[in-house]
């Protein structure tokens, strides 16, 4: 049997996970991205990846979703402000699918149980780059964890399913139970140093090893940990140990929100601070600092739309 | 008999008050700069005021402070990073005067006890631009307000002295038995809003006006006014009227901080939110939006040090 898989958005992470699952005689890929000219040089050659690994597979790629077949399964990786519109597109693909969200932050999958019958949550640590059409460079290996989303779950047997796919074609991936500990884990953490990061223009070593901001970042993550622990969930990650780690192997390293400043594009400080100062208005918890962080970095974008500096 | 002051630092608001100055006919007012074409314009014409005033008067410049006569009274309107460099040339200049601070922030006139023989707290509201060397452009007017500092006090007359001459050639200023009220009105003022605007590259206008950075601004005015009232201070202004008139009056104004940040200068970040800081630890009043404001705009100016963006 083949199992028929379509990924929503074909940025980097999009474009490894499809290129990844199409490795596997058993599964047929279809992509869905905006951009043409990465649709097109996908459909004639393959995508491509360096990097990491070093291989090109075949995927079904289309700009538009009326062209893509039912499917099974289905794997979102827009970024987060264009996760209504892309899957509201894929209504037919998704008809009787489990759909999972890889995307950043938190409520992706509230948007998806809106959309598709059934919702896979999804976390992932994987990093690249789409380097030209066609090609994805694979910059950092990671484990992904899904688990069934409470409101709209998939079934055990298709969190199974995705999982095992994906761990076949190289992706280390682990089926839970309860897919919000790895998310919360990846959340807060971004979520207590990107928006220092974007505000600053500092990449993650520099914040994390600044005195005055790396007290923001333990603020921050406190602050986090406090809205987890009235809604029952259980982190596992040590904090300090992932900033450690950060400035340890990714002292250099430009957050994707930084990234968005630089190149004046919404962030997704709605899904990250905004996502865990919207949580914690459900439990109860005041967020002033991650509200702070939100005011800033959207007040941010909001100055690219002012006339310039006279 | 003839008063000498001696202006040091003469940007917008030192040319300012040097020019009005030198209106009198009883005062001989004498100029201090680091910029040689600005006190070589003015040496050979004047300094000339244009914009709310149009007038040209005649003051003695020099880049050299060892070129400046020993004065009666002094007011330094250097930026503050530059005080004590500034201030530390003219000892002879300022032997046996009374020397004001019309900078921004908290903490200049700490700097000038350890220089000078008498010091007065200074608050000023006017504003301006030097548009080009030996002139000035006068762009908001406003009070000056001078009060003895306490640890270093000028003389109650030395107090009354300045702030005649001051009235008397235009620019409306109070003699204050304690003048910390006003400086502290201006320094909440600035400190609430001024790094919001230079985090974000929006006006003030925008920024008062932004429900959630309204809110911030709000947050870090209550937070000050706690150490004000742990300090015994009395400010007058009504923080909400002081925003209210910024959004009608200075709406699409670029705080000089937001300005520094544009132009990658240092800013003043440690004199404002660092000053109320600093007061709080004194006072035993925990300041924490005003520590972040300081962290993340020190980490701004840090990273216009690193290599650019590749």
């Amino acid at each position: 049997m083949t199992v028929r898989v379509c990924v929503v958005g074909c940025g980097a992470i999009g474009s490894l996970y499809a290129a990844h699952l199409a490795t596997l005689d058993d599964v047929e890929v279809w992509a869905v991205d905006v951009s043409a000219p990465h649709v097109a040089a996908i459909e004639a050659h393959g995508l491509r990846v360096t990097g990491r690994a070093d291989f090109t597979a075949p995927v079904h790629a289309r700009t538009d979703a009326a062209d893509v077949p039912p499917c099974d399964l289905g794997i979102v990786a827009t970024k987060a402000a264009h996760t209504r519109d892309a899957v509201a597109a894929c209504a037919t693909v998704f008809a009787d699918a489990a759909v999972a969200s890889v995307q950043n932050g938190l409520g992706n999958e509230e948007v998806l149980a809106e959309l598709v019958p059934r919702v896979i949550r999804g976390t992932i640590l994987p990093a690249g780059a789409v380097t030209e059409p066609g090609v994805v460079r694979f910059d950092a290996q990671g484990d992904t964890w899904l688990g069934p989303f409470e409101p709209a779950p998939a079934a055990t047997e298709e969190v199974a399913l995705l999982a095992s796919l994906l761990t076949r074609a190289g992706l280390r991936t682990h089926a839970l139970a309860d897919a919000r500990g790895p998310q919360w884990d990846k959340v807060v953490f971004n979520s207590a140093t990107s928006p220092l990061a974007a505000l600053t223009g500092l990449p993650v070593g520099p914040v994390c090893e600044d005195p005055a901001l790396r007290a923001q970042v333990d603020a921050l993550v406190a602050e986090a940990l406090q809205v987890c622990a009235a809604l029952g969930i259980a982190t596992s990650a040590d904090p300090a140990a992932l900033v450690a780690e950060a400035i340890e192997v990714a002292h250099d390293h430009r957050p994707s929100m930084l990234q968005d400043v630089l190149a004046r594009r919404p962030t997704e400080i709605d899904w990250l601070n905004g996502g865990i100062a919207a949580q914690g208005r459900l439990a109860g918890v005041p967020t002033p600092r991650h509200d702070a962080m939100v005011a800033l970095v959207r007040g941010l974008e909001r100055s690219w739309s002012l006339p310039q500096e006279h």
